[in-house]
């Protein structure tokens, strides 16, 4: 259930319940591919970096450990200990990205696992039941993502099986609520826009999709190549169809202007790897700016990454430690590292919400719009 | 200061007071080489897992970030944010197993450092100076540690060479801690019974040294290839010639049943890379013995890797989380792993203070002193 608590433009404060709890937007997903963070985050450490949603993969633990294990074992909450509200993507992605590829019918696509190499079929009901076994609040729905560049012909007849398939991924869910052993019965299932970069087909599509009324909408298939100014015009030729009492949640995106400006143009939700893959490599965001924490200037700095931040890393570890941590290959500068970025995320989107609350996200957005993204 | 609190044969129960705080005997030290925890344990994760003590490598963090940038820093305890009590090894160990041994002589040691190369300078003052500039609570002496076997003539001039450089530390280290900025005016020396496993010169070498009057002697140069009961034996030899008023500390031991030995003839302090090493490739100590973690009976088993510890790890994820994380290649496999068996060693000793101020460690060591080594 979303609820809209105030807006500003397009931008919308508002929060969304989960059977796990109300999430309050914009928000953050903070991604936890395989049932864990990277960089050896706990569930314990996620209460303390302010997050308030975690995002797991349906095909990482579909391939490993098995999402039939996972449900003999209480539901991905219990298994990875986290009683917060949980969305699992539709592991679509996955397959077109990192899995070998077999075939695509009406059906669903056959590939082999990136892992093992083993033949696996998934199509919509599939992706739902592996969900399901997962038990996570949000399910997204089993989508074909098309590379940008691709023919406008072959995107419309793409979007068209999308939209059949999240027919099929709407009954299916319903019916696996139903049963009586289900994890997670309150599961909500989000619909997928797809269409590229073409907004004919993007808008015609968010039409179709809407009016299967669903808790929740997302924009997939951005962030795949296209200018930064292309995935904007899309988000706004696209926004204007998307229900206005549902959250809307831009898939996989990004830095942090790209979220100012997602939230600028009525997105609600966000998750990227990229605060654990950069803070993996040592860069680390700042409310001045990114740095690069070992570079040589910072071998006796004894200052805080972030001396405006307040979060574990940043109240207990100088910029020195941190930058020997990582010329050790200490696996501590990870965790402080991947820790910081997280924290540094969540607490961008709350002070998003507060600017919206207080009706300066204007102001928010001119300030911190550019200067968050570049490399200092 | 050591205070004996009870004796039970030749197992003691007391405490020993650093400047940073009193710790409880016999302990175990948790090993922080590079002023981090592998594993990618914080300096607050030490204070959950019981840790009483922690111990830093002198030879790694002179080579790395080097001690006057930790010195500049405010020494060690600032540096890795950690406010109980630290002890410094002298970098001898290090020097005589890791680094391209170029030299010794009467004043010390030339080598090259194992990560770039570089013609470094060890002898006793230098490795007190670089111990007082860490700002550790307990200094370790500059020692030669000799293979075994070597032949008695050699290890008997070693012997005395050794004993003429804690000659030198112990003058050094009183002139560094004078010193108005010393880092850590009240750092103490210990010093390091050697002789290999020749009862004679352990005898003769552990009177010498004796009449320095320090404030702890440690036996080093043992678990190097010797076998457990010549170990044990050489323990017992010089036991009897260790002040009874001064923490007895033996070097680099070892698995929970060598620890129990050690307790029982009379050994106070314990340092090991033991549980977290083990810990990283997934063999977990438990009350009942060693497990592999990534064992497949472990897939779905929902229990915690020891039933009988409450520990952080095991109060919160099951057999079959911990495995997936190995599996999946996770880095928090290696937190949880190393924090378990870190955990199991403080508590060991804990178990092992408790049984000595009931006065039944004779049947602890009974029942434990064989079946924590096993694999099950």
């Amino acid at each position: 259930m979303y609820k809209l608590i105030v807006q500003e433009g397009h931008a919308r404060r508002g929060e969304f319940t989960t059977p796990h709890g109300t999430v309050q937007t914009p928000v953050f997903m903070n991604v936890g591919t395989q049932g864990a963070i990277k960089g050896a985050l706990s569930a314990k450490d996620l209460h303390e970096i302010g997050c308030q949603i975690e995002l797991s993969n349906t095909y990482h633990l579909h391939v490993r450990p098995g999402d039939a294990l996972i449900k003999r074992l209480g539901g991905l909450h219990r298994f990875m200990n986290w009683d917060g509200p949980i969305l699992t993507d539709s592991g679509g992605f996955q397959i077109f990205s990192l899995a070998q590829l077999r075939k695509i019918t009406e059906e669903g696509v056959r590939f082999n696992s990136h892992v093992d190499g083993r033949h696996i079929f998934m199509g919509p009901e599939e992706s739902m039941r592996i969900q399901a076994n997962l038990g996570s609040d949000i399910a997204m729905a089993f989508d074909e993502c098309i590379k940008i560049p691709s023919p406008h012909a072959y995107v419309s007849s793409s979007c068209d099986r999308t939209y059949r398939w999240l027919a099929r991924c709407k009954q299916a869910l319903a019916e696996y609520n139903r049963e009586d052993d289900a994890v997670n019965p309150g599961q909500m299932l989000f619909g997928i826009n797809q269409g590229a970069v073409f907004h004919d087909l993007r808008i015609d599509h968010m039409k179709r999709i809407a009016e299967l009324d669903l808790p929740g909408y997302a924009i997939g298939g951005l962030a795949v190549g296209e200018t930064r100014q292309e995935m904007y015009d899309t988000i706004e030729a696209v926004e204007a169809y998307m229900p206005k009492d549902k959250p809307r949640y831009l898939m996989g995106v990004g830095t942090p202007g790209n979220i100012i400006e997602g939230v600028y143009r009525g997105v609600d939700f966000f998750d990227c790897v990229m605060p654990a893959r950069n803070g993996r490599h040592g860069h680390l965001f700042t409310w001045s700016g990114i740095i690069n924490i070992k570079n040589e200037k910072y071998e006796d700095d004894e200052r805080p990454v972030d001396p405006e931040c307040d979060c574990p890393v940043c109240s207990s570890y100088s910029r020195a430690y941190l930058r020997h941590l990582f010329k050790a290959e200490e696996m501590l500068a990870m965790r402080l590292a991947v820790g910081h970025n997280l924290y540094f995320y969540n607490n961008l989107m709350k002070r998003i919400r507060d600017s919206l609350e207080q009706d300066c996200f204007a102001q928010f957005r001119h300030d911190f719009s550019e200067i968050l993204d570049k490399r200092v």
